[in-house]
């Protein structure tokens, strides 16, 4: 579909070497580029084959490039935004892969004055709770969904260029705004995030904690996968979409304690019809997502 | 180690059609018979050879039995109670599968007057987001936890006997007291389960709901896939554990109104804080279960 000549990734870790890696495996870049502050981490990218050079020097990463790709936590968008804006000329795309848009959008305002019409934020719905280039995988977006959430002042064939590469890595494309992508991601990814990393906060200040996860089982493993995400990651989604996840908290805080007054009233009726709405809805979305359960456990 | 006569199980769903089918593959029981109220179940797992003989009274279905294990979901555990009083003898061994012990033993106490001297209170700690013999299979306790509850009063080769016969099915028995079990089961199995089952209800309330799970990726399939459970063995759990799961619920509502907090005032530091040892608590409960997560996503 699109073939592209240079494309430098900033942040060579699971998600931007996954891309990167699936760009190799799709034959449609010449040339990919890493960047970043960790040399350690470009060092061991270039030694998978995952990019063809590196430079912690962002500036001189993304002279010549195509598409700028920043894959940095969100917290480091705007520094990485400094560096590249002397680096990048009117026809540069760039695009990012953060779990927040408003935030990254603010970012580049700050650092530009203005929307650049190149800019063209994204989001990959894919990811696992590991980190690391060494995590990275080319199959990771495959039949997965990438919102890109352009601004009135982005150009359009900047637009078509971002599309067109997530999908070479096997991605379905959809557009929607930045503040309904935050309020979508808020309930379904930021919240959960929350809730296991909490549930496991609370588990681990049990008393005689270390018998409490002696006793956990598999429901227990999977419902708190996602407490094994990078903290400093989702520390910078907190921060970078604190309005939307504060407003998904709160609504899940009045449902919980509705359900806690059912619980203390002992009102079974109601609470097996949250359950049992509960399951179907979940039943159904599994059977949407297409991919079945993990067997056994 | 335990060659046992006849052992009966009164429901043979997917805790106790797995419990059936290990025995078999152990060839440590002479014979197994189901009970239950439904007949097509029982037929059904004659056919898939997981009973050698059923019957719908439960009375003449536990005559002769060595064993006696009851699966059925908590809130017919008094009733089955009722129906096995006056076929059981003062050596038959009575024992369940209940997720709380505390009401399972008070059933017993309101249909006995008394403890029985054979009854051993048990919760194999196993078990899928599936239900119904379909779903059972041998391999469900290879490495699990099994929890025996004795009683003062239980006689010590009662618990012998049912240690014996879980020990066959691969698991590893261990003892405590029904207070202890109800209250580290709380935390560990049924706090997630409301939260899971919360978060699914949450969201199936939100504007554009089915927009919503469009969007939703692996991370929460995995963290919502217990609210896939049996919504009526779950109603009876919150009833029968309602005290202990009641604390629990509140020591979460609390510790997620402090997060809430930290996210309102943007408290980057103590948000990484709370994340971080999460992520290194929950690594370190991986590691010891021992068996990996599953790929990718």
């Amino acid at each position: 579909m699109s073939m592209l000549g240079q494309v430098t990734i900033v942040g060579v870790g699971l998600i931007g070497g996954s891309l990167a890696r699936a760009l190799k495996a799709a034959g449609q870049a010449e040339r990919i580029v890493g960047a970043g502050r960790s040399e350690q981490s470009l060092v061991r990218a270039r030694q998978l084959g995952v990019v063809d050079a590196y430079d912690t020097d962002i500036g001189a990463a993304v002279r010549g490039a195509d598409v700028v790709v920043v894959c940095v936590p969100l917290g480091a968008m705007r520094a990485v935004f400094e560096a590249l804006r002397p680096a990048v000329g009117p026809d540069t795309v760039i695009t990012d892969a953060g779990s927040a848009k408003g935030s990254v959008v603010s970012d580049a305002l700050a650092v530009f004055g203005e929307i650049p019409p190149g800019l063209v934020p994204g989001h990959p719905i894919a990811g696992t709770e590991r980190s690391g280039v060494d995590a990275s995988f080319a199959e990771l977006f495959r039949e997965r969904r990438v919102i890109l959430t352009p601004l009135p002042q982005t150009r359009r064939d900047a637009v078509e260029t971002a599309a067109a590469m997530w999908r070479d890595t096997g991605a379905e494309v959809v557009e929607m705004s930045v503040d309904h992508h935050d309020e979508i991601l808020a309930a379904t990814s930021h919240l959960p995030h929350m809730l296991a990393y909490g549930l496991v906060d609370t588990l681990s200040r049990w008393e005689g904690a270390g018998e409490i996860f002696e006793f956990a089982a598999g429901g227990f493993r999977d419902f708190t996968r996602i407490a094994s995400s990078d903290p400093v990651m989702w520390r910078d989604i907190c921060i970078a979409n604190r309005g939307a996840l504060l407003y998904a908290l709160q609504r899940y805080r009045d449902d919980l304690d509705a359900l806690i007054g059912m619980v203390a009233r002992g009102d079974a009726e109601r609470i097996e019809t949250v359950f049992r709405d509960a399951k179907s809805t979940r039943d159904r979305f599994v059977q949407r997502l297409g991919s079945g359960e993990p067997s056994g456990e």
